[in-house]
């Protein structure tokens, strides 16, 4: 990794969940100065990271930017739903659109005009992006989150130095988020069946590393101006449940009890692999999935 | 125009608009069950019109939904903003992107699974396409604009027939928005000057009967479910603001004191004649700017 950031001061968003917590501690180990925005209270603790409190306005947020005086903000903050209730349209709203926009305007109105120096990198999702297509969103929370890069246009058109980076499927360590790479190690060595769909959907998966190190390159990239719009992250390689399942059987030792086609395939599972967007240059993944799960299996041991 | 709104229940946002009151006024004639929803306890008088209430949440769009029982929504309300400033950020997210998706909950909530004969047109903006692209927001009001077609798509997937019309300039009666064809007649007979830009842009001015037209015609095509996505607007002509003002000229037969630059272009002033986006098949406009203006003018003498 390049140490570009060091002695920098940055701002992150959703510092306090998977790939953003990663991202503080690389970004802490290479000496930058991390400032994050929570609603919490009392959040979670990022050893090193100064907290600043969003109270829901952009009054709060642009107190947060004068203080913390960011030349680069990595916004990862956001809701994740697979698919929504009618009580989730406010909430998904608020997270994916409205707080990203009050963040873009505190920011840009702390800045020099215009804001030619500031750097601001976000995480999209390929759920924007069904079959591959320009746009076609997989659920209400995609739409949001497309939504938001319009918004962040708007930021872009006065000066403001943006890319946006679309994360297809994630996994490494400290992931609490009950997703498929940690479901299938805890349930190694356990004897109940594991009721899934019928595995034959592809996906691409990226190591919390590999993820980290795609931020920290994008915000080099824009801060030099030279940025797209929007990048890929793809591992560059596409796997099937059920090959994951194999690779989780190889690695640990332990066949796996699976009950496959026990659940239904949801509405719009991705069983393409995904190829759209631009790759970020000079970043590619470097832990394939064996060493990462190898990695994530050892770490239990 | 055709009649197939008779006797059919229709559900109106932004009634009391000006486009909106022109297209109520129209449905009625046409003998449709014309259904509104204001969130003012008191909304402006537009007779024949059954108005619900909008307390801000979904649930109160549900009822309203409920009661109306629509075949076709035509979406026309939005807070328009040239420019916003920093309080404005909350109101333009709730008005053009929080309460549309809103309705489209609603909506959907509201009818058979999936919602295959349910229609909904959109009302767009030009100034979501500066320079003819496929998206380039002129402000943020245009970047809420084109968010809210980004939550469309995810509602159509599940079956709504949606289109989306893009609207560049509109003028005709009762027009209180206080723009450039209304200033211009007001101007006629006096002596002090009028500050104006350089008044070499380009506009394209669509006469609000023949607005009303075309969102009755695409509410009749995306019934067929033959639509497109989104069908751009346009009188087919351009005018710049100094040919306007000579035909203001010649049809009231009294010169304008205009003070040409005496104000300065808007910074992302539309010079180019916009002509992206696919036309709406069976609409062309019918009303010229000369008999437009000239039946302007005539109602005020």
């Amino acid at each position: 990794m390049t140490n570009h950031l060091s002695a920098r001061s940055v701002l992150v968003t959703g510092a306090t969940g998977f790939i953003g917590s990663h991202l503080t501690a690389a970004l802490l180990r290479e000496g930058a100065v991390v400032h994050a925005v929570t609603r919490a209270a009392n959040p979670p603790s990022v050893p090193g990271a100064l907290f600043h409190r969003y109270d829901g306005t952009t009054a709060s947020l642009f107190g947060a930017v004068k203080a913390a005086g960011p030349e680069v903000c990595f916004h990862l903050a956001s809701l994740f739903r697979a698919s929504h209730n009618t009580d989730e349209i406010d909430p998904l709203i608020d997270a994916n659109i409205r707080f990203g926009t009050q963040l873009l305007e505190a920011l840009t109105l702390a800045s020099p005009t215009p804001p030619r120096e500031l750097v601001f990198v976000n995480a999209g999702t390929a759920w924007q992006h069904r079959g591959g297509s320009a746009y076609a969103p997989v659920s209400l929370y995609a739409a949001t989150k497309q939504a938001f890069e319009d918004i962040l246009e708007h930021y872009a058109s006065s000066g403001l130095k943006r890319t946006t980076l679309k994360l297809f499927d994630t996994y490494g360590p400290s992931d609490r988020r009950g997703k498929l790479v940690s479901v299938l190690l805890d349930h190694v060595g356990r004897t109940g069946p594991l009721p899934m769909s019928g595995g034959e959907q592809l996906i691409d998966l990226l190591h919390a590393d590999d993820v980290v190190a795609a931020f920290v390159r994008a915000a080099e990239i824009a801060s030099s101006g030279s940025m797209q719009p929007a990048y890929s992250l793809s591992a560059g390689r596409s796997v099937t449940i059920r090959e994951l399942v194999q690779i989780v059987e190889k690695i640990s030792g332990h066949p796996l009890n699976v009950a496959w086609g026990a659940r239904p395939y949801r509405q719009f599972e991705m069983f393409e692999p995904w190829d759209a967007g631009e790759r970020l240059p000079g970043w590619e993944p470097l832990v394939s999935l064996e060493e990462g799960i190898a990695r994530l299996f050892r770490a239990r041991a």
